[in-house]
């Protein structure tokens, strides 16, 4: 199924999905299934499961599978769908990644390791992943030093690009990183790099100026993603002012889901609430809202929705 | 002049001070004059010199002292003046703050050094930053771990509070920390621990929900400190909603300004173009904001005075 | 098989096994099973497998559980077996504890991961592993802050022991750590707190000193076992003199093979310098080692070997 | 007095002084004239002030400038004298830098501050860092990521050696490293970069094999720095064995002193017992000997001197 796979050409919005559980922790399949329906609806172009926010290394291998697998299947083809398989090592890296793509991934993402400190160690540890990969599935590097620790000057970020053809992606989430964004896109338009796609994170903390800096999307996880789309699509059509005035409706609540540690129970908290998911349900060790935060979400929520 | 002396019934907006250069990276005097003005015309109702965002580590020890001086003789008394005396040792740290107190201040700031690791350890270090600046100083914890990456507890902030009388003031800025005020104020109510001052931090990135959960106020830095100021009064007259309206029209910039590094620069160009200093001058190392990157700060402050 | 379990009475020197892989990286069955004999001929009381220095996150989750049970036939009941478990997640956790504890291991190891700061998460943490792993399944803590980033006082350890019966042993490898241990066994002398297992780490580097400070043993994978086990026994004959004297022979060597990151390379050239394993591959990211190193290894293997 | 000013063909030991202290803390002049005197008839080939391991950062600024008066004074110019300079700012470095040179010293130390992160971030930071001290002020560079959490590779080294004529000697600390030497010491016989100065530091833990890997000399603080010397001249001889034999009698207490926190509390105590400095007085916070810690060193130093 080659012409499904992940290309430098892919843009608009990717949602980032949680992974969803019963109250008991066990996967929720009735759950996927709905959010998969409703982000689609809310006009996600690509899906991408298992990255940080999906709670992937808190899931068993199999269980990793089967929820590659359903998700697969509740997307039948209608969209691409990205599988984080960052992993400790290289050989569970390489089996996530070959059930991926069986399944029908079409393509992967990979976070670097939080001890890769020089320019070397990252475009190194990048060249065996591929290895381990295989050079013909394409894949996304993940550019979240708040996260990673690692930091990717622009120069790195080029180097693996140029040294892997099967790059086809930065999920860029530096933080600042507006200028980031423009250097590789100055690169990329004098022909000293080749050209990716560049779709964004963090939330969504910055995305109307990430789109006018040349970013091609979102990759990210906002539990109102139709807002993200509404952004991508009113930057592109250079509505400037209505994406701000869009954006800075959300921006509160955005605020408030990139806390890091509790923004993913914030964000579970409103997906059930909007009846996207059934249960609010985090795995351990992950936080608890309190009822002052509880009280605080939903107020956010009331402005939201009162204002549009 | 005891009666100066900074103590735990502190409230309203301590302005987090920048240290305003010459072009070429002196100290400008002229500048700091009309700093002080403008931040207390704003409302301030103290003001905080020589933390984090006031490159502090960058300035020698004789220029440290030298703006002091110049920030007390402006300041002439009409509001209290906290100093920052974080420093890597001791020695150094008792230094500033003797001549702090001498020319006037009202407390001193004190963060915790980046390897402190155990509770205990934290703990030891404030017992020993006492014993270095003397039992009858007044001083403020910095919670600030994006930054310093000390994670203190509620547990630990508490043993501090008690086993040190002259700590009078919590500068809160964890991430997320809604809670951490909540549990902090829910102890003093139980009669758990002494109630200290808590003035929030982070850019003001939380500040209605801080109020609400029972902060005293701010201590930040945000370019607009009118807008602090607003925020502050209105949750504290129990109007809510206007403190929302009033705060979520300046995120845009707030969130703008939090971005780690750049964030100052963003901060003093504001500043500069407000007519309140004369450069936006950092000393190195620092970062130099892109052409794009004005404009991008241009657009935001055009919608906040264009909403106003 | 309940008699089989480790408690907290386990004395002597548990050898940390490499997990030897063929030329080409697969796991070496051959070697593994010759490499148990040599330990169990060099006096081991234990084995200790699928450790940091097992390169167990390299492992695919198929493959360490194959490797958990060729170890377990080879050891043929002979000695207690512990196995490493720490994971990313509880759900990985679990399943390799199941599995391990299935096929005849003794125990399980357990590291807290990089991202724990405070006193109260490390606590939490090794509540949840034990929720996750059962509370029936001995478990030993792995306090190793050179590796893992957390530093646990000896507070923290005695309130990880006290809130969980199934707790059994300390792999001590906190560097500097000797007080610790004094520490430790002070307050279990006094009832302050249960007396676990104590068992060094750290390559070894302060063996005797560690056991006169009340150590147990040893657990860690020096490439001359049977030096660990002479330590050990000398000690507790008190012939003091003599333990120094054999392990100061050893002590350049030691010294070499605790280098970080290069340390297990050393380690297994030299164990297959001696027949016990047939390759020293090392899965990536793994360094080499140069001509120079070699020819060092060479010197102070010559150096040890002359002196006996 | 340019011809005293530190040169790329630096060699032998440069021994890292400790800051003498009084009983209470204050600098201790009579034991700073005795230790100079001491290290000079052990066979140094220079002083090295002002280090990690010399509490810098616990001095006052007047205080530095004390002691760097007083051991130029005592040294009277018979060796060369390196004066550590790092700073969290180029405001007290240079003017730290200015008081050393002016009184004599040879040259000046700088180590990375621990927030650098890419091999861009490190090249820049050594040329600010020139830009303030003045180029015509000679440098060592610091590698120790150990301390530093910075990893310099050996690539970003010789583009701070190209860049900044004013380099002239490398403090080699990185662990492991030894190879490091090796890909220098290469680099510079093909002519890829110019030939500076390495003198090795880690407590001297590797010595004999850095001197046999291409490294000039020591530039460390070993409480006997006479085995330093020794070892250095009995490897320039070609002597290998006895090198390492008086190396290896030295070794136990080496490793005893290179404890992290610890090792500078051992150091000054038997610099104490040896009648070289008053009393082992370290400034807060700092650690504090054990009777357990105190019997194990004076038993290290029993077998050392011994064996003599």
């Amino acid at each position: 199924m080659e012409e499904t796979l992940l290309t430098s050409s892919a843009a608009g919005v990717y949602v980032i999905c949680p992974t969803p559980f019963e109250g008991d922790g066990r996967l929720d399949m009735a759950s996927t299934d709905r959010m998969v329906e409703a982000y689609l609806e809310a006009g996600a172009t690509g899906l991408t499961i298992l990255g940080i926010m999906g709670e992937a290394p808190k899931l068993a291998a199999d269980e990793s599978q089967a929820f590659v697998r359903q998700v697969m299947k509740a997307v039948a083809g209608r969209v691409p769908v990205i599988v984080g398989v960052s992993a400790a090592g290289f050989a569970a890296m390489s089996a996530l990644s070959v059930k991926a793509i069986d399944a029908g991934a079409a393509g992967v993402m990979i976070a670097p390791p939080s001890m890769l400190r020089t320019d070397d160690q990252i475009v190194s540890y990048y060249a065996d992943a591929v290895e381990a990969i295989g050079t013909d599935v394409p894949f996304v590097i993940q550019d979240y030093p708040l996260t990673t620790n690692v930091v990717m000057t622009p120069k790195v970020i080029m180097r693996i690009i140029e040294q892997n053809p099967s790059c086809v992606m930065l999920k860029h989430e530096d933080w600042p990183g507006l200028d980031k964004i423009t250097t590789l896109r100055r690169a990329s338009d004098k022909g000293e790099v080749r050209r990716v796609s560049i779709l964004c994170g963090n939330g969504g903390l910055f995305l109307p100026f990430e789109m006018e800096r040349g970013a091609d999307g979102a990759m990210t996880g906002y539990a109102y993603p139709e807002m993200l789309v509404g952004v991508v699509n009113l930057i592109k059509q250079g509505r400037r002012k209505e994406a701000h005035d869009l954006f800075d409706r959300h921006l509160p609540l955005v605020r408030y889901e990139t806390q890091p540690g509790v923004g993913l129970a914030v964000r579970k908290y409103v997906l059930k609430k909007r009846g996207i998911i059934a249960h609010d349900t985090l795995r351990k060790p992950g936080p608890k809202l309190s009822p002052e935060t509880i009280s605080e979400i939903d107020w956010l929520m009331q402005r939201i929705e009162r204002s549009e």
